[in-house]
């Protein structure tokens, strides 16, 4: 099977998530926007009758579309062998996936708190008041959820879902990756307390495909367009 | 099998989205935080070891503890015949669900742009900022998808699904009645662009388990602690 993936062609975004695990999995895919005519395809399937998505990232996979980060990597995980078979597994990795991507909703509403149509600059204001409680509450509830989780496993079940890798030990990798970048402050200051979450997001670093992927062109760098933005003044 | 929904007792939240399910299947289920120490309940579950949920609503089936809205009706569609069994028709009705979660999702934020922690009044500024935006731009957008989507199948063929119905339906007549209760400037102004979406509620209402469940005490009324949230200075 050869995969498309349909996602904005410059920024990490949501669509990360799903590049990595295609990524560790070296799955046979195409990332599509980022090749030549690209974007009028996406922009193509947005708009088609049959099962239109409501937005970017979405999967083509045959005559399958499939759109929602989360529902993608559900799809994804016992096809790339990046989550164990058992429905009841399924079920807790994506129970988790979906903590992560309100996660990413929340940290994408920091710079943009007003609307999504508006830039950064024209609702700064309101940045600089909501920045704060994440970064002081919902980044530490959030973090220290997963911390507890790894925690609960013993030193030979090291990752989330405990002895079995899987596609949500990658997307925990970006979460750290993103917040470091865009809020390192904040984060060099809450790390102390998040030693397992620290040590996971290492050695998924390490995996061979991974340093291989993120050292390539492939991989976009972060910027402030993406989710993960660092603003100076929203990590005090 | 007997299911226990764990969620808030006093308002209709998330939590209503999955006792819309349970309600139109007649399912066995015990709406367990509005029974006698029932909080405690729920507040143990939440502190568990093994696969806590991070937050309300979350089902306990059997020895299964599922967290997370759209997942819970995930595993109950097929269970309780609201949803179609084939994969493909699974992965689409799930694919549109976690699109009303993020819907779900910006409501609330029109009431807290800042922050959960804090109450309505101490962010109203900015809440007054943020709500024409969802009512002219992002509440035309989300409705018309599903508007469209009903649009493209026959008269014959009224779900969201098409011929079956589903729990998406059911999540659909949440989002209308909210919707309505929370702006009813807005959505008089809209509805007239939504037909089929107004149909589709009024045929979900008429359901004879749903009407049956509306008029019970079993269906908490609308309020100004929930998601949908009537200020009338946010609806103008």
């Amino acid at each position: 099977m050869r995969y498309e993936l349909y996602y904005w062609p410059t920024i990490q975004g949501r669509g990360e998530f799903v590049r990595l695990a295609l990524e560790d999995a070296c799955a046979n895919y195409l990332d599509v926007a980022r090749s030549a005519k690209g974007m009028g395809a996406l922009t193509r399937l947005l708009d088609s009758d049959k099962s239109p998505p409501f937005a970017p990232p979405f999967l083509k996979a045959g005559s399958l579309l499939i759109g929602q980060t989360a529902n993608i990597l559900q799809y994804l995980g016992p096809r790339l062998g990046l989550v164990p078979k058992a429905e009841t597994t399924r079920l807790w990795a994506h129970q988790l996936q979906l903590t992560i991507v309100d996660l990413v909703d929340e940290v994408h509403d920091i710079h943009h708190p007003i609307a999504s149509s508006l830039y950064y600059h024209q609702q700064k204001r309101e940045a600089l008041r909501r920045a704060p409680y994440f970064t002081d509450e919902r980044l530490p509830k959030y973090l220290g959820y997963f911390e507890n989780i790894l925690a609960g496993h013993g030193r030979r079940s090291p990752y989330v879902l405990g002895k079995s890798f899987s596609y949500v030990d990658l997307s925990l990798f970006q979460i750290m990756s993103g917040l470091r970048y865009a809020f390192p402050r904040a984060m060099k200051k809450r790390e102390r307390k998040l030693p397992r979450l620290a040590s996971l997001a290492e050695r998924i670093a390490a995996r061979p495909n991974i340093t291989a992927y993120l050292s390539s062109t492939r991989c976009l760098p972060f910027s402030e367009h993406g989710i993960f933005r660092h603003y100076p003044e929203l990590d005090r």
